[in-house]
């Protein structure tokens, strides 16, 4: 059986990379509480350092290791928003990071983990050049492998930002976060079993890369094949360690199409002014489906992921 | 000479609007402050009520009513941010407003101000026809005529976006804010004199609109008689009571052109994720220009004055 980091671990992290980590601030809008029936809580991590809540696990892992371990620098192939984090988090603690993103990766992209100070090791565009590149650069390097999400200190990190939303909100009755690869969800599944034991858990998932609900529905894990939406930050599938913890924790799983997405995320905008990703805004068409089992008048805390569009 | 708002009504005003309108966020972006040199705190007012720094002011009219005057409802001519924030902040307080809008106002600010319940007299586009409107559906109803800032209670209001800035940032060593007709940089002057007498105190000015600027410059009003900027919510001229209040406190206004506008908006939004209107965004362009006064390395407080775009 995979380990899987506790609700003390959570806290240790939260310790840790408190000074780091920007405590991001919970908004609300009259406007889509009234549209939703519910009174909502953004827990904002588009306004986290890089954009986005991958900034939390990417510090707690850098900011965990020795210093022995640390002078190897750190390592990961991701052209998103992880690899932007562990960039800046290595940089924060002066150590050496290498990032493999493959060749067609957007020349936006390329320049934000540059300017963070990585070292861009490029590679053919699958996913087994990408293994394979990284595999050779930590053999080469002796740098530590950093897993977007499969990785219990990265968990633990994420699952800060639901510790300081819970924190900030005195009674929250739901708490919703994307699911992608796992990491987020599973990090707000165990902080809110523990601060909140009542609470409903929910995830929001595109229904165009629907692993995790198929994975929970089937009670096995089946891997994402052919991921078609425009959230890109959720195209990966859960790992055994993120499904077996959503598999405790996790009853439903809200899954909305590209065009439920695209118009909440310009309902966030006009409405809320809150610019994010299309990823993000899942969690708010969620919300605002028929289908969506929170009762009326529920008090529900919803993490908007990132703002790097 | 004209009355002028004290620091105490910013204060009165402050008590009598908390629980109406949101304590915004005072957010932070490393990347800004590397370009700027300096360690900026801007004052999110895009994320108030009905989306700018105006539901302040409004509600402190509204809500400083006695009943017997509120039960007459309230009047203005605008199609801008200060018609939505009267017409919100009356009908939190369930009494009837009245908004004179030309007849080639866009149909979305029609629809926001008809969304909070206000009613809708339409005039000719002219500022003869607005005031004359006005003047009717004031004697046909009796209501009162709420002008969007030279009003006291209007700038004591506004006055408090500053205050809970410096309440939150514990060292500023300078405030800026845009200037338009002068509401928010009159309570702005007013605020940061009394918390943090040696602070500097700027104002931002689109080039196009630089009546202020002039007006500071010559030692008397120039209205301003043919505005040419995007940003629309900065092109009114000052008062007798604003320009009194300006010329008492503030010795710099830097104007900016809407090309450096643009490209303020456009970091905002890139580097901090902040959607910001056109007017917001001079303050930022502001602190970006080589001939901007206030030193290197300084601790600066910038108001966003609103998100309506």
């Amino acid at each position: 059986m995979v380990s899987r980091p506790t609700f003390e671990d959570i806290c240790t992290a939260h310790r840790r990379i408190q000074g780091a980590v920007h405590r991001t601030p919970v908004m609300t809008c009259a406007t889509l509480d009234k549209m939703s029936g519910r009174r909502l809580f953004f827990k904002c991590e588009q306004f986290q350092r890089v954009g986005a809540f991958k900034f939390r696990g990417a510090s707690n892992v850098v900011l965990g290791l020795s210093a022995e371990d640390a002078s190897r620098g750190v390592c990961t192939h991701s052209s998103g928003n992880h690899a932007q984090a562990l960039a800046r988090a290595a940089r924060s603690r002066g150590i050496p990071s290498w990032i493999v993103m493959p060749t067609n990766a957007p020349a936006v992209k390329r320049a934000a983990v540059e300017g963070y100070g990585a070292t861009i090791v490029e590679c053919e565009p699958t996913l087994e050049a990408r293994e394979t590149t990284a595999a050779n650069v930590i053999d080469r390097t002796g740098a530590l492998f950093v897993h977007p999400y499969d990785d219990d200190r990265i968990i633990a990190g994420q699952g800060t930002a639901a510790k300081e939303l819970i924190e900030d909100v005195s009674e929250l009755d739901a708490v919703m976060a994307p699911v992608g690869g796992g990491g987020l969800m599973s990090g707000t599944c165990i902080t809110t079993r523990a601060m909140l034991p009542e609470a409903l858990l929910l995830g929001a998932e595109p229904s165009g890369a629907d692993d995790a609900a198929q994975s929970l529905s089937a009670g096995t894990l089946i891997p994402q094949t052919a991921p078609n939406t425009i959230c890109d930050g959720l195209l990966t599938s859960l790992s055994e360690r993120t499904f077996s913890i959503l598999r405790d924790h996790l009853k439903t799983i809200v899954t909305v199409t590209d065009d439920e997405v695209r118009a909440a995320r310009t309902l966030l905008l006009e409405r809320a002014k809150l610019w994010v990703e299309p990823s993000s805004a899942t969690v708010l068409a969620a919300m605002l489906k028929d289908t969506c089992p929170i009762p009326m008048g529920a008090h529900v805390g919803l993490i908007l992921s990132g703002g790097n569009v």
